[in-house]
């Protein structure tokens, strides 16, 4: 159910809807619109009547959703959401590049990853400190070690930090070091995570699961809205197929259709997309071409040397040269939508 | 690195090869053997020279493990494991039967599923108290009060109690009830609540993930075993694929994959694997057929009325000709391989 | 569209829909069943009215097919199929074993197989005079020479032949010496084939693509059937997924799923479907479990000498001990189905 | 086996290795090179030393081929390989666009269509005449007439033609009116179609099938190559996946991965690759800028009244938009490139 206000609703007019929203034993969202503001209703176990907030002051009307999404769905905020990342809109006019290590492996490589990608173009930082493994006898980052290694690099660079939370316990850790928090692929659907992040003060980039469907995708979002954290940046980043030619099959299709379903911004990880460095800056291209909002790219000052993932990351030169003709790319399709 | 014991090795002897890896900063696993012990090591970040242990007192051997895997692979451990569950054993001679419905409803609910499934052939009751669903806004489960019922079902009929853990915050809770922890497919990367459940005293049920790879699903073990809880059963509950005739794939070849691979029981979840009760017994014969130790079969009272997954849980009347078939196959074929 | 005739129809009243039919510019399929005929109708564009046919003499009703196919549906005719190969009917009371080798290599060899299957349980042989394979450059087959030792073959053992045809213009060859052609995966689409196929006057067993859904199986045995031939075998033999501990997962679940849409005998391959000799037993013994009416299984007199797939071939004794396994399981249920 | 000729080497050396290779019963294949020509062996059913070439006059080393296809490697010609389609160059420097209707469905529709796209800008027409529909039941295409049609509207607007080839048996007669003849993605492992399409003059269009590996289609292309026929253009047009936002899942990432290995040149096909008429715009982009060389795009007239695909194809004013922007990437990739 989604309550939508007349344009010239009052805070008060919006706060009576809120107020019997409760009564009734919901929970109110507030959606802020450019013509108008909408009110979802969470929380309710079947089919709310229409009739009851119908004749309230300032209400237009009360629509059913015919989605399983509620507020990440466009039916509900047509307008765009532009998620800020220290600073850096996400989501808006511009393209956002995120760089850097897949893990945090000291304070010298972070440092220099940072000095590099910033460099050649980048907004945002990446790196993890808690790093999800396959094996438990793979390397797991450094932990909060890494997270101030981290806070060093944005302190000498202005760069904003992404990084990886994986659990609930060391949520509140990394939510100190980070300004956005990324749930992984792995973590899609672990609900008590996506609930945590929900009710983070942080904007959460969250990563598609490798054989996810958009809709369970989307729902993994309502998860994070329905906890009152509408900064949520959806990510592609490849998906399991038979095909063995990448390490993980780029779908990006996903982008459009997000767009059209959706209002949250979506970006895409053409590392984990791939899974091969000379596949990286191609599929970087297509991505903005697919009108994917920003690129999460794994770039290492030294790959050969990596401790995790560094045959899919880019030498800083090619970070460069990627950057410029992604950027490119996406002031020409800019222009032409103008 | 598996330092295998000689026959005649002492406790002394034992103890002495542990301490030689404790003080090298490594954890040893002790492996109790038909004919004789092995000493597993973890935590050892690159190889290890087996000269350090071979002039020990007691060691017959140091061999390197050519998989990924260490502790769950028949490489280090080459006798079947026989998890016992509320005094059942998984993994020995008899198939074992792991019943009840998709969630814990209410009181009534429970303890008619307990009855029916017990007296159709089941030794173990499932339910879940804490259910993982893809939207925030279907029913999760009852919790604690779902977890008490279970525990009442369980004083009624005798039936130990397999319920699923979700998150490391409610782990305590629902061990404190629980004969056996699951760990659903979603979480099946979730590493930190592996590790928790291998600090478990419980055994833990843990299932495949809906795209996980074999070396994932054997490594996903491995997180539980490296923490020192060696009480795993495996269980294949369908995979991802293209095929739409069923909800998912049940892949069985993964049964005697698992085996060659392995020393730890696998059991099949026909319910899930399929997601259509007409489907549910020919997959159980079949999952028998192939090896399975066990089924896990979602029933349900008045299935029509299930709140949740209703559409694949079978009546008892169904369930009590698919235990009655299935062990006479599993009877059949003991015979024969005898 | 299905005309379905009263019990006690004439000939003449077959005739007479048949006529009307034809005179419409359709096409009248007569399907015979235990209690009464039923005529199908294809090459219609569009519906037809049922008010054509209910006032003809001996019409007992018109009824709209809701499946996208008619012949090959259980709605249109209840009652199973069974197809006699050589003598030897498929999709009855007893399971059929096909055997033999991939390819025939030579005259020995398929001597030596055909032997050897037979003396181990088998009914029927199998062996590839033709082989699309995926080089240009590998062993393509014997044809017309693979084709005389496969007669030669049957001869001496009394065997029936199933062999396969891999285009049109080698078909009528391969029906002068097969008593049953066989469709490979890689043709399950191949439209020309299945519409030659369903001229010939032998029965086919048309193997599931490796990545069909099982509506896609079923049209293209419904190409068969269209042309006039309803002697038609179906065989699940894997299809393409991410799992990489198989070549192919072999998705039982679609046989119980066809028994219940079609009435058309369906049997299952567990070489191919695994790929893997020591998975071929298990899977063999979980596809009689699951229902199939048949198995067709590699068989090499010396398998690692094999021109192809040796990796997946049974040694005879091996293919004799799953002869025996699989024939109690299918007697067992039989039993137990009454 | 790949023989290289020195610079120097006059036809008389060449012809001197063709000759040695015939007469050791093998064939050869003269693939000419900007730098300098080399020779490929197909045939030899096993290794041939390379001792029988090095000492014939003009040969500068003969090297083993470590891929398993040959003559489609890059290896083997490391220049981009031009194909000329009615003197249209697929795979240059400028991207080619090939539009038209799914099927010619009436001489207005094709002629209508083909002026639309014409003046849209596409270079190529497309268009099948012969259909294969997972139906019998379906609208097969108009046979003959269709391709007669097809010649009208080249006739009419100078576009040259390419259509779909079904079968070995109609193959001559689609050659008679074709500038390039497709293979379609359900034939990509049809060897006898292949192997026929390596013995006609006219260009090949060969599409992935829909779980095609880049081995298995990059051995396709082998073998319409290894009969002659050097004019072959790769098509991803999507391949199937669990996700279905889409009815196909678009993989851009064989784009790069075909050029990394093969001198062929592929284009994309997002009208199949999506499915989805909404989706195509984005998805050619991001094809051209993941590297195709061209397009084809489904447009239709009157999307809503077309035969087959309807929901796929573009209205022509959307693809005289997807055109302009298509090229534009193209260009400003080829400066950025250049």
């Amino acid at each position: 159910m989604l309550v939508v206000m007349q344009a010239h609703a009052s805070q008060a007019d919006i706060g009576g809807v809120c107020g019997k929203i409760e009564a009734l034993g919901f929970r109110p969202h507030i959606i802020p619109g450019a013509q108008r503001t909408a009110i979802g209703i969470t929380g309710n176990p079947g089919a709310i009547d229409p009739c009851e907030f119908v004749d309230l002051a300032g209400v237009a009307e009360a629509i059913r959703v015919s989605k399983p999404y509620k507020l990440v769905s466009r039916e509900v905020k047509p307008d765009n959401t532009v998620v800020e990342v220290a600073g850096v809109p996400v989501g808006g006019a511009d393209l956002v590049l995120i760089a850097g290590p897949c893990s945090v492996e000291s304070r010298e490589q972070i440092l220099a990853s940072a000095r590099a990608v910033k460099d050649a173009g980048a907004q945002l930082l990446r790196g993890g400190a808690y790093k999800p493994r396959t094996s438990p006898y793979a390397f797991q980052g450094l932990h909060e070690e890494g997270l101030q290694y981290l806070a060093e690099a944005r302190a000498e660079t202005g760069l904003g930090v992404v990084t990886e939370v994986i659990d609930v316990e060391t949520f509140e850790l990394v939510e100190r070091y980070a300004d956005c928090v990324q749930i992984g692929a792995r973590n899609m659907q672990n609900f008590s995570l996506l609930r945590r992040a929900g009710r983070s003060r942080l904007p959460v980039l969250l990563k598609r699961g490798i054989s996810s469907t958009l809709e369970e995708f989307l729902m993994a979002a309502e998860y994070i809205l329905s906890e009152g954290n509408y900064n949520v940046i959806l990510c592609e980043r490849g998906v399991r197929t038979f095909a063995d030619h990448t390490r993980n099959t780029l779908d990006l299709s996903v982008v459009p259709a997000v767009q059209s379903l959706s209002h949250l911004p979506i970006i895409a990880d053409p590392s984990h997309g791939t899974g091969r460095r000379d596949k990286v800056h191609p599929m970087a291209l297509a991505s903005v071409a697919a009108g994917a909002s920003g690129l999460m790219v794994e770039v290492h000052p030294t790959p050969d040397r990596a401790l995790s993932d560094g045959f899919q990351s880019l030498y800083p030169d090619q970070f460069r040269a990627l950057a410029a003709d992604c950027r490119a790319v996406s002031e020409l399709l800019s222009r032409r939508r103008g």
